[in-house]
């Protein structure tokens, strides 16, 4: 793009127009990227991280210059327009696929339970080869609130959640994450989940979720 | 460096060579660059995106092209060495400079308790301007595993995590975030810890750590 023909500045907050399809996708390449670059990072020290990086660069370099064909796809996490009609991105860091900490994840719910899979790269480390224990209280919140969502209109806040550590999480293979509401009394909405690997339940959760007055 | 000279590629669980100071400099201000741009996903669309991550790419080429002076400086998280003698990077998604996801921390602590102070921006986000619930427990789990980690000889892990939640946490002012021992009976040591912003509690936990026979 010319710097001399750019339009006004636009960002989130502002509403001068919507961003396209291809800019959503730039963003969300861009966040994948930042991914990688993160592996590369943990894994790699010395002579062989300044080559990755440079190599990183260039591929930064070459999604700026040659974006590529988008005729056909669809942004998972394209900006929308909150009740106030202003722009926002959708930050959320365990399910965006624009938000670079985020693995990302789509889940699947209906009728009080939720799931999802993901397979887990290092950035996510907590002892070697297993993830970090306020990751797996992450993962549970987030598909238990997924559940609670499909349950309850509007918005509910966590209050509490217990999680039990039965069994360390591996990294590298796909985990199964499910929620489901178990009751509801008036604001309340009690709910539970659980994270499996080949079957086996390594983490546990059950809380509380409240719905504002 | 000239690729033709390249030395042989070394790599945690390489034993080659230990990575110079400048290169886990290098590697940690990459990381810190991954957070910005991070920000900038999810602060920007459309033509300032575009402005922005293009910005970002030449900033990233001159970390690589000058990284500039480090002799005074000392890596935060610079490999190490396990107790096999394997040259390891310190992944830790919520203290280590060296991973983008981490803000990063620098716990102090002695006598069965710990502290951070963080300041957390867009990428940690749930709900408008708040933490996203499983962060709040990240933030304490991580606070209260190194108040135990004071008090408890070798490794201790998480059998259970009760997280509580006041109100929403800030993003964007600085987080106190602090854990305690509360009892120890044989391996099984009892901790707590809360966070708090401008002096109020907005989340407090306790938990369950057992080290292993």
């Amino acid at each position: 793009m010319d710097e001399t023909t750019t339009p006004p500045r636009t960002a989130p907050g502002d509403t001068d127009r919507e961003e396209t399809a291809g800019e959503s996708l730039f963003a969300e390449a861009v966040a994948d990227w930042c991914r990688q670059l993160a592996g590369t990072l943990l894994e790699e020290t010395g002579d062989r991280l300044l080559d990755t990086v440079r190599q990183a660069a260039g591929q930064l370099r070459e999604l700026i210059e040659c974006p590529g064909p988008v005729a056909d796809a669809a942004p998972a996490a394209p900006p929308y327009r909150d009740r106030k009609g202003r722009l926002r991105n959708q930050t959320n860091p365990v399910m965006s696929a624009r938000n670079p900490l985020a693995p990302p994840m789509v889940a699947t719910g209906s009728g009080g339970a939720a799931e999802f899979s993901v397979v887990l790269p290092i950035q996510y480390q907590g002892p070697p080869r297993t993830l970090h224990g306020g990751y797996v209280s992450v993962l549970l919140d987030e598909a238990i609130w997924n559940a609670v969502r499909t349950e309850v209109r509007g918005i509910s806040f966590t209050r509490e959640l217990t999680v039990v550590y039965e069994r360390p999480v591996p990294l590298g293979v796909p985990l199964t994450v499910t929620g489901r509401v178990t009751a509801t009394e008036g604001r309340k909405t009690f709910a539970e989940g659980e994270i499996r690997s080949g079957g086996e339940i390594c983490a546990h959760a059950h809380g509380l979720w409240i719905a504002p007055r």
